[in-house]
This record gives C-alpha cells, structure tokens and sequence, in this order.
C-alpha cells in the first residue's frame, strides 16, 4: 500500500459528494465534549476536526443532518493519526455525514458494533459515508462475546477505502441489517476496501460480511459490494453470506480466504467479475456456493482452488422441498456463464448437500432432496495442467442443468457427460502474477436468454465486438495484473507484517530464562545452552516465541504444584523445540488462560520429551487453538493427553482448528490420549482437522473409564494412517465418522481396542 | 356498457402500440389455414383480419414478430362477430402481436388454455397484446378438468377491455406463469376488464387470477393489475392470489365478489385505490388479506363488507415461524394508511388464522403462532352506522402493529386500545351510489417513513395541498361517480342478463306439462292447474325454471323405476312450488348427470310434499349445487334423504355450497336425512353452508347402520335450531365442529340420538 498524505481539501474530491463549501466552517475537536458541541451547531457543508492523538473511551454518537452537496465531515485532523483506543466505538444518526481517517485498535466495542449507521431506531444513518478507516484487533477480550465492527443500516450509507482485520470474537465482522421499511432497497456501497486477516475461529458466526438474515431474506437489499480485497478472510466456511435480495458481487478479489462467497438466503444476486485466488496447501478456499433462485454468475475467473463439496469453486446445492425460510431453498434459474476455472480441482459440484441417505439421523424437514432446476452452465472456460479429477461432481442426479459450449483442455471422464462440455487441445499462458489465459480464443459462442446484458469482460472490456468463451476475451495486454493490494484500503495504511523474524536470544540460566522471556517482542527466539533449567513459576506465552536449545537438549524441569508449566495467552504462539520438559505429576504441561482468550493461541512441539505432568494441555470454553502441532516427540507418564473438549454447548464451536499429531510416542497416559471435539449439526460448520499419524501409543487409557483412546467426536477433517497401539486395553482406539470419509489406514493394533467407524453421527441441531 | 363500433383504424390509437404502418397491408383470412399462411408471410405492421362467423374447433396459432411500432395485429372483421366455438384456443407466440376483437363461446379448451401467451417453451410472446376479447361461459364439460382461460408467459404482455365470465371448472380463470428467466420481471398489464361472474366453485382452484405460484413466489412478477372490475367472481375464498414479488393492484373494483384480494406469496405488493364492495346479506364478500412482507395499502375503499376473519376487511394473518415455502410466512413491515372504511362490520381482524390451540390436531409445521410485526396503522378513517362491533378483532395478541392517527365515528370498546385510534364525532353523505364520505376534513396527519410517496387520494387527485385522513379529501365535488360498469371490458359488449323475467305457461296434462318444459325458455314459469298429473319419464331440468301450483297443490305422481323423477344438468335451476311429488319407493326424486355437471346447478322446494321415493337427492361426485333450498315442506317414506357427500377425495371439494332447510317435517327416511361432506385441511376452503332451523324429524335413522342422523363433517357454516327430533334411534343426530363456531341451539329432542360438539376436527392435510 502506497503511504502519502492526502490532505484536508483532497477529501472532497474522493468523498463522491460533490460539495459547494462556500459558507462552511471547520472547527477542531480535541475531546468527545467538544466534538459534540460542535457538531449541535454544525450546518451543511462544516466539517469537524479530530485533533491527533490516543482518544481512550471514545463513544462518538454523530447526531447531525448535512445536504446532498453539503454533507457534514467528521475527520481525522491527520488521517492515520487518530486512534480510538480502550472501549471505544462510533455511531453515525442523520444524513449526509462524512466520518474519514480514524484508526481503532487496542480495544474493543463496549457496544453491538464498533460503527454502527444508526443512533438508535428513530436515528439512523442515510446518505453517510465512512471512508479511510481502520479497525485492527480490536476485538473483545472473550471470544464468545457477539459483536460486529461495522453494522449498516438505512440507505446509501457507503464504507469505502477502509482496513479491516483482525476481528477474532463471534459475530460477523461486517453486518447489513433489513430490518424495517427503513432499512431496506438501501444500495449500499461497500467498495475499495481492505478486508485482512481474519483468523480461523472454529464454530460459525464468523463471516467477515453478513448481508441480512434469514428472516428478512424476502428483502429487497441492493447492496453494492465491489473493488474489495478479501485477504485471508478464514473466519469460517461463509466469507460474505448473502441472504437477501437482488445484491451486486463485482470485481473483488478473495485471495486465500478459507471459505466461499455463499448466496445463502436471497435471490438474484449478480456475481460478475470476481476472483478466487487459492493455493497448493489448502483445500478450505473456496468459490461461489449457491442456493436459491435467480443469480447469475458472469466473468469470474478462479485459480489454484483445491476445495470440494461446500468449498468447491462453484457448489450448486440441492435444497429441501418446501424448504423452511431458514433452511436451504431449491436452487432455481441460475445462470453461470463466460467464468474461467484455471487449476481448480473440480470446478463445478452439483447437488452439494443431498443428504437422502441421512434419513435415519435427520428429520425429514432436513433432507436436502429438490435438486438444482433451471440452472444454465454456459461459455466457461476450464483449464487443469493435470486432470486428475472430473469436470463436475455430482451427489444427485444432474437433470436439471443445461451446459452449452463449455470448453475443456482435458477429457472429461466423470459421470455426467454432454455435449454442452466440450474438450478441446488448448494451453494456457501467464500474463502475470496469478494471471493465466488460453493461447487461444474460443468464439462459438452460445447466446442464452438475456445473455447481451453481459457486456464486458473481466477486465471491463466490451464483449461485443471481440469475444470468447471465459472470463477474458484475447489479446490480454501484456504486464495485465489480475490485481494490485496496493489499490485497497486506505491509501495511507500499512497493515503489520505478522510474520516478522525476530533475533535470537541466548540463554544459560533459569534466571536469564525467564528475564529474557519477558524481554522478547514477538518472532524472537530463546536458544537455551544444553544443561538443566529449573522453573517454579508459570511460563506466560501471549508473543510469538520459539523455545529451542541446539544439539543437545535442554532439560526443563518444573517443580511447582496446582500452576502450569507454560501458560498460553490470546495470540501466544509457541514453539518448543529440542527441549525436554519434565513435570511433578501434579501440574499440567500446558494450558490456557481460564477465560478472555480473545485471540487463537499455537502451540508446536518438536524434537522434544515430555514426562510426569497431570495433563499435557488443558484448555478453558471459549479458547481457540488455530494449530496445535507435535512432531517426533515422545510423551511419557501424564495422567491425561491433549483434551480439547471444553465447547460443550453442541452450537457448532471447537476448541482447535488443526490438530498435527505425526512420528511422535505416547506411553502411560492413564486416561485420553486425546479427546477433541465438536458438537451441533449444521453444514455450515465443517471445521476440526486431526492428523494422527506415525505415532505409537503403548500402555496407555489404563484408567477404569477410558472408553476411548482417541476421542475425535464431530471432528469433520481426519487422517488417521501409519499408528502402533501397544497394550492399550481400552474398548476402542477411535471411533471415525464414516460419511465424511474417514478411515483407519494401516495402523497396527495389539492387545488393543479396535479403531470402529461409525457411518452417521447422531447430532443436535443447531437451529 | 355503451355498445358501438370502432373501426379497425381505430385500433392503432387505442393500441398503446403507436405505429407507422405507410408500407403494411391488410388481409382476411377465411379459416384457419388462410390464417396461418398469412402469418408465414406477415410482416411488421401487418394487419390479418379474421373473417366474421363461427370458427367452429379453431386451434389458433399466431407466430409472428412484429416491431416496437409496427405490431402484427389480428382481429375480428368487426369486432365481436367472430365466435370461436367447439374445441378452440389461441397461442400467441412472437413479438408484438395484438389479437383484437375475438369470442370463445359455446365450447371448451381442448388444451391447457383458451388463450396462452406461448406456443411452447421456446416460442413464447413478448411485448404482446389482447385487446376487446370476451370468454363467456367456455367451461370444461366435466368442472374437475382443470385449465387457465389466459396463461402469460413471458414479459410485458397484456390483456386490456376483455370480458371473462362463467368459469364454473378447476383451475384460476387467469394465471401468470413466472417460471424461468424469460418470465420473470414481466411488467404485464392487466388493465380495464370486465371480470363477470364466475361462480361459486365449491373448493379450491377456482380464483379468477392468480400471479406464480409457491413455489416461483421468490421472483420478481411485477404485473399490474389496475382498472379492472371484477363482478361477483365467487369462485373461491381468494378472487386474486397474489404469490409473487413487487405486484401492484390499482383503481380495481371488487363489486360483491365472495373472497378477497389476497397476498398469498411474496412481497412488497402495493395496493392503490382500490374499490370493495359487499351487500348486507353476504359475509363472504371480503376485502385484502395479508401474508408476507412489505406491503402497502393505500386510498382504499371499503363498503359494506360483512365478512370477518379471512374474509375481513383487512385480514392480517398469523405466519408459521420459519415458515416452509407453501405455507404462511410471517407478516412483517406491512403498512395499511389513507383507508376508509364503510360501514364494514370490524374493519381490521389481526393473527387471523392462528390456532395455537390445535396443536392436537395439526403438526407443529402447521401452528401459525408468529404474529404481525412491524405493521403500520395509520391515517385510515372508519365509519359504522352501527356500531356493534370493535374496530378491532385480535386472534392472538396485538403486540407488533403500531396504529396512528387512525379516526373512527364511534367508540372502540374492542379488547385492543390505543392512542391512534380516535374517536371523533363525525357522519357520513352520501355523493353517489356506495360512495360516502365524511362531513368534516382530519387534517391531523401522521408523516410516516416513505408516506410522501402517497402523492394522490382514492379520486386522483394530489394529495399535497389538501389532504385528510381517508381514503378521500373533501371536497368531493358533487355527482363524482365510485365507479361506472361501462368503463370496464370491450365498449361493444353487453353481458347477459341472467336475472330475466320469463312468462307463464299454463299447464293442464301430463302431455302438456312435457312439452312446454322443452319449450320453455330460461326464466320461464310452468303453473300446472290443480290435478294428478302422471310422469313416466324424467323431466330434464337444463334451464331456469318454475314448477308450480296456484292455490291447491298439483300432484306429480311418478311411476317409473330406475330412474330419476327430476334430472338436474348443468345450469339447471328448479324452482318446485305448492306442488305433491309421489314416487314408486324404488325411484329417487332427484338427481344429477352422472358426468359432466359442468355448471352448477340449483333447487329451491318450497311448500311442498314429497313422499315415497328411494332417495330424495342423489348426486354425482364433480356436481355442484349453488344452492339447496327446502322450506315448508314435507317428506314422508324415503329410504335416505339428501346425499352430498360425493367429494371424498379430501382435497377440499364439496358439492354444494348453500344448503337450507327450514320449517319442514320428515318423517320415517331410513336412513340419513342429510350427508354433506367436505374434506380436506387447508384454510383456503373454507366453505360449506347449512342453516337447519325449524324442521321436525320424526321415526327416522331407523336402518341399522344410521349412526348419525344429520351428518355434516367437515362443513364450516352450519346453523342448527329450533328443531324437533322425535323417535330417531340413532346414535347421533349430529356432530358440530366446535372449533368452527357451531352449536345446537334450542333443538328439542326425544327420544332420539344426543348432538354432540367436537371442538377440533382432524382432517387431511391438502399439500
């Protein structure tokens, strides 16, 4: 991101209201009571000045009515150099109001929303416009607390060149309410903004935008939401959930954000111009889900996704006959024309959600069972370097898609075949960064009904003199980019770099041990001198820090009682390599704060020896692990493993998003290995990755009531390959969730209870 | 209606299609292969005339495109003297075509549609019209054939000055299909009809429009429905069944047409100075009922309505949380402002249909417990001469309707209080026929969200100078008229008058009475001299006629086995007066055709005495009787009285609506005296009429397998009073459905059977 200033008079060139400022006056506010008396005697066309500095505690209600070219302007005095800190939070009531250049962060809202476009219900925003925002980590202290950062309401409100990132509590970061005469046909714009990280949370409600919800799904929204970057927006499987009607998806760009673009409630959506942007490692980025009627699905072009099913790049779902308002409607009348699919595993899935065989575990008003009718599949493009898998997967029969003039580079061998997907010898080239296009055109072109309203191309150039099958006609101007992050969010803000390195710390003594841990910033790395190291206090870990000693291990020993070894904070991520750690039985290893773990925590072990603790991990409700991580490890005399099982609620929400557990060796672990889980029926949830593999387990669940060695109950994602249990005389070793195709793979079992898979899990629904 | 010719260039300045028609020609087509081969070679601004006469089977298919301003117009050589009969239908598929000046009588569709706004699937009309056309009485033989009198398919079609009357079979007289993108945002024109009566129906399917479906309820339709006079269309409980999104229904007069404009599907309707007219002796004339979201109800009129509940003046139902699809979502955001009421018994009747109390007989899915939410009240004026009723009558608790400045003549006693209803002292004048308007302005107004979009009131005319509370602002200048039959369908068209006076026929023999039955003509009056009169053959009832004796009673002695006294057809109306009727015990008295009843029919006994014959009244399952009228009558020596109880299917057909019984004595029927069914759940049928009041029924029920004398399950108004029951051995003289409002009041019964009250009745779900 480009950093200059743009100063005072700049903002009324790019605020889109024109202004005419002859009379108008600016003032400067240096606190929130002098904010407020200047905004009882604002006029049209005044602006308000926020002096620079730390604002704590600002709860800013902007009560004031400009005009339609006279709006009224509450900016920073420097943008970028105004930070609202501690509970802070801003509300906008009124029309034709500017708010520009704020920064929140080390805080949270004491409030539903960090911005809110209303007062209350008799003062709500219309007309107002927040631009050349920041809203970074500001999130709350416990992750189960609900809040949004930015609600809208009323009508042509506009959010524009704004930074988002960081929201890790419930609650969609961005939230669109309908509700009420007043607060719909609102044509928001959302447009040019940066959308960073939001972290994995494990469970729902944690889309980064939520336009409406079911109950006012049959609302007309027409929201705008364009020119937006989606940066690693992994919060959960929704990225924006669309449920309501008649709103515009065009030319942001979704870049490795796990998840999908979901037309969940609400009809006639228009999704032109987009990109998908996944990678190698990841099967969670996802594209487009559709359900409903009535959207079309033009120009998008989707590169290197390697999700499937829910996460496909384009999943069409099966609905439930006569669904309720709140479940899944028959998809209907959908036309997904002139996309290009570039290295995407299978591009299109078909009946994603059929559920026909649940019929023992669901009620029948759960059967998703009303597949995909009217549906046309045009004028796509699709290119895989190996192809490997089928064009189309299909978990219902495909009768009710027309596919015409759809071209290939590889035979499609899969089982829906037609004369609509049609193979042809092609290659691709790169233009640029992400960027590739067919080395030639495809003209045969099929003109479906209202086809000539799609005008242009991906890159906004007319369709109709030049035209080709895909979301990009040729010649491509040579030095295209796909996009530019520079052109996204304020232009004067650069997000941190969370992946630092830091310098690395030698230490030689317990005393320096703990002196130069508090010392540490984030990314530094404590090397330990091979010796022994003794430690009656807590290890606090709230920064990114590596543990390691070289060659030889360090042996850290821990002698207090009732305290844990290594005590997790919100954000602590640590990393403990070459290191032997013993306990006194009585303590536990490791574990997390009791409460406010408002941020995910990592944990990775490597290379190490872990003995005589109570328990190896221990988490509190309402924590959140993004990954725990051991490897070529050995575990020895623990009463308990790693237990993961704190979110009992059965809403949809787990304590850990990866769990990696490879060549390591646990033996006399009285109770669980491991005990992981997540409870609640709703697709929505698909989260919980266990890798267990490589590992040997001897002696261990000796307790009476081990059931299970490795409880991994409604974990969705798990690999379970290349184990020895030894001498572990417990009922079962695992129970695997057969319909989400786990399986036992060449693992070795004596004296041993058995590793079952169990088809259906029986679950609680959510709704 | 004014009765004249427009000559066929007048059909380009009422076309609404503007043309330029220098280089088009005209020709006329003879039957229906000239027609077609000059369709091959028409060009835009083409006229084919069709030539006058009877086409008789005439299957007409217009495929033709004409041009924006040169339409391809087929019409009548002159208007309203081509008659398309037998088995005829016209399909119109192209582009700005206009059919002009066409009736279908005498015959039936052999086709889905008389008139269809598509070929097939891809040959569908645009921009195409149908102008002075008039459908009278072209129903199906057998009433339980279903079709559509007009189908629109595609987008901005209309049908403008045609009359549609006489639809006695299943299926909507006109319905827009909105399946698939090429039907949807249709913007047709319904405008400036004459809907003549269609008849009652006796169950559902029988609307005389109805906009989608459930299941397409999620699209845009955008038709508009305006100026039409619909003319005690009595089909079904719903004269319109709106099930789709952004319809509008404006300057409409509903003249004494049993049912109600009902938002069955979608939302954001809007309802304009519409006209609704009862008479005091129906409840079933009803006015707007309200399901679903975001509509609005301005400067209606609403005139002497008797109806309640779903056949209020303003119905605003209960929704099923969540609700499926087809069934009742919940009302939200609805605004009712600028309404006057009439003299309309309660005007406003909210959470109808809730039933919470039936949870033992309906699923939970069926439980309509979500109440309005959201709803606004506001600026309407209600008038009662007589005020018995509450303004107000509330099925569940008024918690989401705000009302505001809402002004009534008389005090609210109702259970629902609040500050926006306002009693004023105030009267009414009359200006013209059922038009009345107050003697004083409101001027206190409430300015709700979006309420400067009510820019006019009921008469036109601008709102913003002068204005009131109301449908209308004073002053209303004198002779202004509600509205004129004469505006409404093709200006050359005169209804029939089905009323008509017929003349006397005097009747002394057998031989006469035969034969002036064959030459009388409808509305005629057959007076048979005092005398025996013997009958060997069944009299055919197919017309409107009057049997009866002056003075002392004529007795018909009827001597034939096997078959009927009376053979009702279909449009058969007997009227039997002051006449003996005696059968040979083994014949019934009346009967329907076994088949193809496709009209009502009606049977009105007065004063009359009929004994000894096998059954009274038998029917045939698809028959229908209007009415069933037995006064001051005796029956004596039948082995079962009247059966109606045909329609078993449980779809919620029936075969008759109206069904009195006063003031008469039966006397030994073996059998039961009466069984009138009707089956099947679903609100939408809710009819079914007995009064039994004042009769004595003596030594009846006396077979063996009588249970219940009187049975009337199913049957929704039912009054039963002031009866004797003497010597019935049966279990049950009846069984009232309590839940309905039905209760014996002062019968007397000995030594007979108890009439037991079921509060609930379980019955099959329809859908």
């Amino acid at each position: 991101m480009k950093a200059f200033f743009l100063s005072i008079f700049l903002v009324f060139t790019i605020s889109g209201f024109s202004q005419s400022a002859q009379n108008s006056k600016s003032s400067l506010a240096s606190n929130v009571a002098e904010l407020e008396e200047f905004l009882k005697i604002a006029v049209p066309g005044d602006t308000i000045l926020m002096a620079n500095g730390t604002w704590d505690d600002a709860q800013l209600e902007i009560k004031v009515n400009g005009k339609k070219d006279l709006p009224v302007t509450i900016m920073a005095e420097e943008r970028g150099k105004v930070f609202l800190e501690g509970q802070s939070s801003l509300k906008i009531g009124g029309s034709y109001i500017i708010v520009d250049g704020l920064i929140f962060q080390n805080g949270y809202t004491p409030d539903d929303a960090v911005i809110q476009f209303k007062i209350n219900n008799d003062q709500i925003a219309n007309n107002s416009r927040v631009t050349n925002c920041v809203i970074e980590n500001f999130t709350q202290p416990s992750r189960e607390t609900q809040d949004h950062w930015i609600e809208f309401w009323g009508r042509n409100n506009q959010m524009d060149h704004c930074y988002i990132a960081g929201k890790s509590n419930s609650g969609p970061t961005l939230r669109i309410y309908l509700k009420g005469n007043e607060n719909i046909n609102t044509h928001h714009q959302i447009i040019n903004n940066y959308f960073g990280p939001r972290p994995r949370k494990g469970g729902p409600h944690a889309e980064t935008m939520q336009i409406g919800s079911s109950e006012t799904s049959m609302t007309p929204a027409y929201v705008n939401v364009a020119n937006n970057l989606f940066y690693r927006c992994n919060g959960e499987v929704e990225i924006i959930s669309s449920k309501s009607n008649f709103n515009n998806f065009k030319n942001n760009v979704f870049f490795e954000s796990e998840g999908s673009l979901v037309l969940r409630h609400g009809n006639y959506a228009n999704i032109d111009g987009n990109i998908f942007i996944g990678n190698d490692n990841s099967e969670f980025i996802g594209g487009i889900r559709v359900i409903n009627t009535g959207h079309w699905i033009t120009n998008n072009y989707f590169y290197n996704l390697k999700g499937s099913e829910f996460r496909s790049p384009l999943a069409v779902m099966n609905g439930i006959p006569k669904s309720p308002l709140n479940r899944y409607n028959q998809v209907t009348d959908v036309v997904a024309a002139y996309n290009s699919f570039v290295d995407t595993k299978s591009p299109w899935h078909f009946s994603v959600g059929s559920n026909v065989d649940k019929s023992e575990v669901l009620p029948a008003s759960e059967i998703r069972s009303a597949r995909p009718e009217r549906v046309l599949i045009a004028n796509n493009l699709v290119y895989n370097q190996e192809a490997e898998e089928s064009p189309i997967v299909a978990y219902d029969t495909v009768d009710g898609v027309t596919f015409k003039n759809n071209i290939l580079n590889y035979e499609n061998k899969g089982p829906v075949q037609n004369d609509g997907i049609i193979t042809k010898d092609f290659e691709v080239k790169k233009v640029s960064e992400y960027l590739y296009v067919p080395d030639q055109s495809f003209i045969d072109i099929y003109h479906g009904f209202d086809f000539e309203t799609i005008e242009k191309d991906l890159l906004g150039r007319d369709r109709s003199e030049n035209n080709s099958i895909g979301a990009i006609y040729l010649p491509v101007p040579e030095n295209t980019n796909l996009f530019d992050k520079a052109n996204y969010g304020p232009a004067w803000f650069q997000p941190e770099d969370v992946n630092k390195k830091g310098k690395v710390l030698k230490v030689t003594s317990s005393e320096e041990f703990l002196k130069k841990l508090e010392q540490a910033n984030s990314g530094d790395i404590l090397e330990l001198a091979p010796g022994n190291y003794k430690l009656d206090t807590s290890v606090d870990i709230a920064k990114r820090l590596t543990i390691r000693s070289q060659d030889k291990k360090a042996k850290l020993k821990f002698t207090s009682a009732n305290i844990a070894a290594f005590k997790m904070h919100p954000k602590g991520s640590l990393k403990l390599e070459n290191i032997i750690l013993e306990g006194n039985a009585e303590s536990n290893a490791f574990e997390t704060l009791d409460e406010n773990m408002s941020v995910a925590y990592n944990l990775w072990i490597k290379d190490a020896e872990i003995s005589d603790f109570n328990q190896l991990l221990k988490v509190s409700k309402g924590s959140f692990a993004d990954t725990i991580s051991i490897k070529n490890s050995n575990f020895r005399n623990l009463k308990q493993g790693i237990a993961l099982a704190e979110e009992i609620d059965d809403k949809g929400e787990y304590n850990a998003e990866f769990v990696y557990i490879t060549d390591s060796n646990f033996e006399n672990i009285q109770n669980e290995v491991l005990n992981y889980y997540r409870g609640g029926y709703d697709e929505s949830t698909i989260g919980g990755t266990l890798v267990f593999t490589g590992n040997t387990v001897k002696n261990s669940g000796t307790s009476r009531d081990t059931e299970i060695l490795l409880r991994t109950r409604g974990v969705v994602n798990l690999e379970m390959a290349n184990n020895t249990f030894i001498d572990n005389e417990v009922k079962y070793i695992a129970i695997l969730w057969g319909a989400k195709g786990q399986e036992p793979v060449n693992n070795t079992l004596r004296n041993s209870g058995e590793i079952k898979v169990e088809e259906n899990l029986k679950q609680k629904l959510m709704y």
